[in-house]
């Protein structure tokens, strides 16, 4: 692991790091910010999952997570959206993942792609979920026994699914503006359909409101979308996650928030509400 | 004057509006954040002024002003630093303005030129004191009995020397790691040398420290600087204030913070206290 940056803020450290990912086959960058703590203190983690376009920085720069986190002592951690490199950029990936904004590059979806020629690169659930956490673990203070997941949009899509998919693993969870139903959607259709193939039986297990049908249980979990996000009606689908969890009795806090639209603009604003509902559950 | 974006943001209204500047001659871009008040009610104002290479767009991303702005009811401005334009890029201008990034385009340096070519575009100072705050006025819910400004780096020199120029009209100034005293530094050289002429008679008025020495005077002022800021020694040197303030007897708050730099990680983590200090100031 090579340190990219590292900048003071809010008294703790943020942090920029990159690695060779043996599970991408690409080298990998993610931020970290540290709180202030004590010598040999282990800080508990909040996973920060981002959506389409974005790398680890857009949150990282815009996301104002670093005041509630250095007061809650929490570490954030903010990964890639897919794979990069020279390589994805036109020889191994058709001229689609590279031209379009929701697919291929900055749109791994957090899949295991099973389907050629993405499935040499996009393993964006085994890098999650396997070996970002080991790297994490052997380099920062952390409590990998209190750990909480978070995101936005295609991030959302992705905190929901792999907590779903671990159940204990995550004590809390929650998402912003999350597209709750992949198989529900034209980006889920195109995501899925590309890396993991048509037939939707392989689909299921990548779709929040599928796994809760399916019988996955979260403790809680909290959703904020904002009512006036142009993707709501087409892509994100809200309603489908809240009636998936009144069918399952899945305990959720959903809140539709007026006015608010999908950008940063938004995030920044509930951000720390759901650092606190994090902590709550990460330190009770 | 023509809306480029609206977001809410923290209950209020984060938009950036451009308009054809008459100061300039050219189209200016900025930024203004409204809290969410009470119809007809008129908010105090805070301006913040950019540094080097910014546009109107890195504080209004990265500043995390709008939670304490939200909560103190003041409304937020943040101008574009230098005109910019097509006939700004090569034309009027010589090549160097065009690549460097510390004279020209973001670069503006809150000074009226007079120096050829320059002087027909880079008129920051009128811009700034005149033509934007009417413009303001008469589109926004402000109160400008309730001014105070702000800014970082090369727009820290422009927040100290417009309000020390200024007297009463700023009710609280403060600064981000400001440019001290551009006759004593490198940046200040190359950009008043290059706007104003060779003769340093010329450069006093936009020299914070020469201000003071001058006899100008501020009720109190607010400086913010990281010791580990890598232009604080050849640029920066905020001593030099402090000298100009002590022999003066200039009240002046000037905090130097251990292990800060010179970036918005910095800037973001103080940008709450020094929003609550202009706040005592703007609403007392």
């Amino acid at each position: 692991m090579e340190t990219v940056s590292t900048n003071k803020s809010f008294g703790g450290t943020q942090g920029v790091y990159k690695h060779a990912s043996a599970t991408t086959g690409t080298e990998m960058t993610f931020s970290v910010f540290v709180p202030d703590h004590a010598e040999g203190a282990k800080l508990p983690v909040l996973w920060y999952l981002s959506g389409l376009t974005c790398t680890h920085a857009n949150v990282t720069e815009k996301g104002e997570f670093r005041r509630a986190c250095a007061e809650a002592g929490i570490i954030f951690i903010a990964p890639d959206t897919s794979p990069r490199g020279p390589d994805l950029q036109g020889n191994d990936v058709p001229d689609d993942a590279e031209g379009a904004y929701d697919f291929g590059l900055g749109a791994g979806f957090y899949v295991n792609a099973t389907q050629a020629p993405f499935s040499a690169h996009y393993k964006m659930r085994d890098y999650i979920e396997k070996e970002l956490p080991e790297l994490v673990a052997q380099h920062f203070p952390v409590d990998m026994e209190r750990q909480g997941i978070s995101g936005h949009s295609m991030g959302g899509h992705g905190a929901l699914t792999i907590s779903l998919r671990n159940p204990g693993r995550f004590r809390s969870t929650s998402a912003f503006s999350p597209i709750v139903s992949p198989i529900n959607c034209p980006w889920g259709h195109k995501a899925l359909g590309g890396y993991l193939g048509a037939d939707q039986a392989a689909w299921a297990e990548y779709d929040a409101c599928a796994l809760i049908d399916g019988g996955a249980r979260l403790p809680d979990l909290l959703v904020d979308q904002g009512e006036g996000d142009n993707f709501l009606t087409e892509q994100l689908k809200t309603h489908l996650l809240r009636e998936a969890c009144d069918r399952a009795g899945q305990p959720a806090t959903i809140r539709l928030q007026p006015g608010y639209d999908h950008s940063y603009y938004f995030i920044s604003t509930f951000m720390a509400d759901h650092i606190a509902w994090h902590a709550e559950r990460l330190k009770g």
